[in-house]
């Protein structure tokens, strides 16, 4: 029981990527080597640690609704400090300005808007895509080298990116549809909303099958629960919905949608990506 | 042949309304009356002017590619000063934040990116809504009241707000499908895009009927074209589509694109609105 208990205390690796500390105006963190990308860390963890300096600080009055991510620059591996400003807030909306930088250089910027929820109007115009249960779903057998690729379990119901590269010159559709959910489970909150809504692969590579130069420059995601449904939501898995409507000369768009066991949106949002060649 | 000349030689409405003197690091504006809204300014165009700070900026050294706005305050008509901060440059991106202020107050932020577009790799796996032109769709016979309203030829195919309000009960569905066009017609160009992107009425407006507290919070914009292949497209109309997922205490998602009419996507985006009951 004493490992077990041990365990349970430990923070869970994307707490523990995100993880902030207040040295003034400044909160000094670092990139965690459990979500390491190809170089740098997952821009999905980078969107979390951005959205958490908000989360965590005191002048804050509500749940997030709005979160952009500009990717201005490379972020290495180690520490970086984040600073969030809040620009104005009223009686419904709070608006945030937050800028992570490592040695002096802003590597990435964020703008976060939170907003009072009150019980009123509710109407869900679209149904979540008819899929099979997460447990009737195999995970993928094959070997994921990327660390933070192995912080989620992914099961692919459509657009898996099966062998690769494939390099053969097929182009296929953009979409993905995915069962997500953390390794080890994590009870949902909005930081692990902005990680996932970041985890559907830039489409370039399922499309054209092709490894090559590519980057998130900017992301935005909106949360569409508030804390406490989320909350009760727990640890399960979430269906993820991914597809890009135009590749064009070195810019590429793609949407996502995060969707409850249950069928509702907790979240969308869009990215767009630059590819090289 | 003088009268003629005056009239091209004058400013096109837009062109007035998002005019900006420079003034050391400080860019002086005003609201117009062209685009008044109920009360302060269209959105859409307070956008345009946000752009139109990076893009009269000599350090600007590509097109924009992302435009996220936030709407942190009410914008009361008359003076405003912006600031465009140059955040990071790479040899493929360029980041810019910028501020909308009146009276010392913060009442728009937004955050450019701008990007290198070199001829490459295009994919377009997404088509463009059948339609009838643009000659072939009727202006509706309808007043319209708002001043912005009247600085676009709007031709519904599908989601006219028809009699306003209804207040009838009935939702109806949140899609609507328009021919656009500044009036009088003007060169597209990206500022333009950007206020295009915000003609779509706030959705509850059409899925209730019911006019309330409403405004958009946080807007972004994707382009998909460059500056040249814009520019050839000359004065013609585009054909927007709008939608909206889901309307969920006091906040409501929509999403938006604008396709050029040889079927061209020019641009798309989502924003997030703010409704009280």
């Amino acid at each position: 029981m004493k490992i077990m208990d041990d365990a349970m205390t430990e923070l869970h690796p994307l707490d523990q990527a995100i993880k902030l500390d207040r040295d003034g105006k400044i909160l000094r963190g670092a990139t965690s080597p459990a979500y390491a990308n190809m170089a740098g860390p997952f821009g999905g963890v980078t969107a979390a640690a951005l959205l958490n300096a908000v989360m965590i600080d005191e002048r804050r009055l509500a749940d997030p609704i709005a979160l952009t991510v500009n990717f201005c620059g490379a972020i290495a591996d180690g520490a970086f400090e984040i600073e969030a400003r809040l620009i104005r807030g009223g009686k419904n909306t709070q608006h945030w300005s937050v800028e992570l930088s490592q040695n002096g250089a802003i590597a990435a910027t964020a703008s976060v808007v939170c907003g009072v929820r009150r019980p009123t109007w509710t109407h869900l115009p679209t149904a979540a895509p008819k899929t099979p249960a997460f447990k009737d779903v195999a995970p993928p057998d094959i070997p994921r080298p990327i660390p933070w690729v192995q912080r989620y379990d992914m099961r692919f119901i459509e657009g898996d990116l099966g062998k690769f590269p494939r390099n053969d010159g097929v182009l296929r559709p953009a979409r993905s549809l995915i069962w997500l959910q953390d390794v080890p489970a994590r009870l949902l909150d909005f930081v692990s909303l902005a990680a996932l809504s970041d985890t559907f692969l830039v489409r370039i590579m399922l499309v054209r099958g092709t490894f090559q130069p590519m980057a998130t420059v900017s992301m935005t995601t909106y949360f569409h629960v508030g804390g406490e449904e989320l909350a009760r939501i727990g640890a399960a898995p979430v269906l993820g919905d991914a597809n890009a409507d135009v590749f064009h000369d070195c810019f590429a768009d793609q949407t996502c949608a995060l969707w409850s066991e249950d069928g509702r949106l907790l979240a969308n949002g869009v990215q767009v990506t630059w590819y090289k060649e």
